[in-house]
């Protein structure tokens, strides 16, 4: 055998080994997920649940899934984003009512004091929500939200609030929706909110966010019909009002459940109380450096001993930001490895 | 040319035309419609909002149509199934709860005079709502439901109610939905009612119900969780609710609603408030033969003057079931021609 001819061996090895790996990695539907007891037991749900044959095989119309939003699919630190779009409203709106200047809970919202804003009562809230997300149609708050989300920065990443979304999130919806599951967020925050930019974002359509919702009345204005929101709760959609939000919209139990706090111990349970199999995962924050270190101490998105304690038991999957995902943000593709 | 050549030619032809004819019919996506006004409109809608490059294409994200259920897709005479359901609930417990016989309403109830019921207020529905639809979990109430209509038969029909569903709107459900719409009940029943049968009856999944909806509380019940129906109502599914609803559930605007009374008149407002094409029909009951005869006097679907005029105004289109619908049960099949 001549060595050209044994060199020529080599180089076809070679060029065959280097496109088998690249195709791993482009066939690899979670690509930000570091090899590991997460990434592993998602790939196994969707392995077990769509392989025809499988003994714990669902069926497509069962196939759902569920993801909390704030801390669980973008950032919610130092506040969540809903709020500093209220604040930012309120500021707009203060050259029109210079009273506010004295009346709480305008006052500290004026003066911009997040930890104080973290501690408001649920009367404060009310006025602020009446103020910024009420007495205007649903098509106007919208357009609100969409500009505001047009200009804002976050203060820390100096980047859109629509760019803090967690790539390897990301990657788990689009790795279930193609595997024929029904994707919804299941959100504390306000679900008018989430549909303004839901589909852009996490290509998950209106009908299939569900969130906290005031009540709207259907009236008649210039002969045309609105609906205008109006200042009042017709529910909450954290904690146990997630289940129940959960049945009111979608009527079936879901058989994944994603969440990153106490907000969604009663959904992560809910989903586990399926006859099915079934996959609970909670994402933990504790990469400081790329993103935010935060548990059982944090008013927003608080991660307490007790959740800790039952996830464990439970079997359910803490994610760890900073050991299990290679990337946090698309736009780290964008810096130095 | 041979007699028997010309013959053969003959039979061919023939052959070829009945095949052809065949072909038309099981073409048909509306087979129980009479060719007409009614039809021609269903079938021009979906083909100038379907084809792509005609000016009314619209994108498939945006195909909704809604629905209502009672009077629109079945039989709601002598009056709603589900108060039937409660009637019967009700004269269930009457031997636990003596006391029923000179306590109103239950005493009409037993009594079971349905004119009578038909005038309950809504202080006297509260109560049987409170004894026939609450106080018990989700799945046990759905168990009920289920158990029911498996023995329940219509007072005249002598069918089973899940039998009492018109033909035709079936076939307009499934032309739409093989046309890419995502079809919506939108009830002013209640939800986890409609929700036990719809995906077997009308091939409608749970999470495509919009009903009248009572509040839920999770809880536990030997550490398992389950969703408790309360006795109060979260909200009314009728009339302006109509819309309030589409837009907490969908958050889309329709294009294309389907009503029968007073009920759906802002569902169909709302509907033509889309900057889209859009379509709207009204079933009205013409037909007493083969189903009821009722509109603007009938307590259970009315069917006003001012909505007739609003319709015409509006340019809705006014199904005769009398004249629109050669056929209006599927075992009409069963019966002679």
């Amino acid at each position: 055998m001549s060595t050209c001819y044994l060199k020529l061996q080599l180089f076809f090895l070679y060029f065959f080994c280097k496109i088998a790996f690249c195709f791993g990695q482009i066939n690899d539907p979670l690509p930000s997920w570091n090899e590991g007891l997460s990434k592993q037991a998602i790939t196994q749900f969707i392995n077990d649940t769509t392989t025809p044959g499988s003994k714990d095989y669902i069926p497509l119309k069962d196939r759902i899934a569920v993801f909390d939003q704030d801390g669980t699919l973008w950032v919610e630190q130092p506040i969540y984003t809903q709020f500093l779009f209220a604040i930012d409203t309120i500021k707009d709106l203060a050259s029109k009512n210079p009273e506010w200047k004295n009346t709480e809970p305008y006052r500290t919202i004026l003066e911009g004091d997040l930890e104080k804003i973290k501690n408001f009562n649920f009367q404060d809230l009310e006025k602020i929500i009446a103020m910024s997300h009420a007495n205007m149609s649903v098509e106007e708050f919208q357009e609100n939200v969409c500009s505001w989300l047009n200009k804002a920065v976050h203060p820390r990443f100096k980047k859109p609030f629509t760019q803090l979304i967690y790539q390897p999130m990301i990657e788990v919806i689009n790795y279930f929706n193609n595997h024929g599951y029904k994707v919804y967020i299941v959100s504390g925050g306000g679900q008018e909110f989430i549909r303004t930019y839901s589909e852009q974002v996490y290509g998950i359509p209106p009908e299939e966010i569900i969130g906290s919702a005031g009540k709207v009345k259907y009236e008649y204005k210039m002969g045309k019909p609105e609906l205008l929101k109006l200042p009042e709760v017709l529910f909450i959609d954290d904690k146990t009002g997630k289940p129940e939000a959960i049945n009111l919209f979608i009527g079936k139990v879901p058989v994944a459940a994603f969440g990153n706090s106490d907000g969604d111990q009663q959904m992560l349970e809910w989903s586990q109380s399926t006859k099915r199999k079934s996959f609970q995962l909670l994402v933990h924050h504790d990469d400081p450096i790329r993103e935010y270190k935060y548990d059982k101490d944090s008013k927003i998105g608080t991660f307490s001993q007790a959740l800790m304690n039952e996830a464990n038991q439970r079997g359910w999957i803490i994610v760890s930001m900073k050991n299990d995902w290679n990337k946090i943000f698309s736009f780290e593709n964008c810096l130095p490895q």
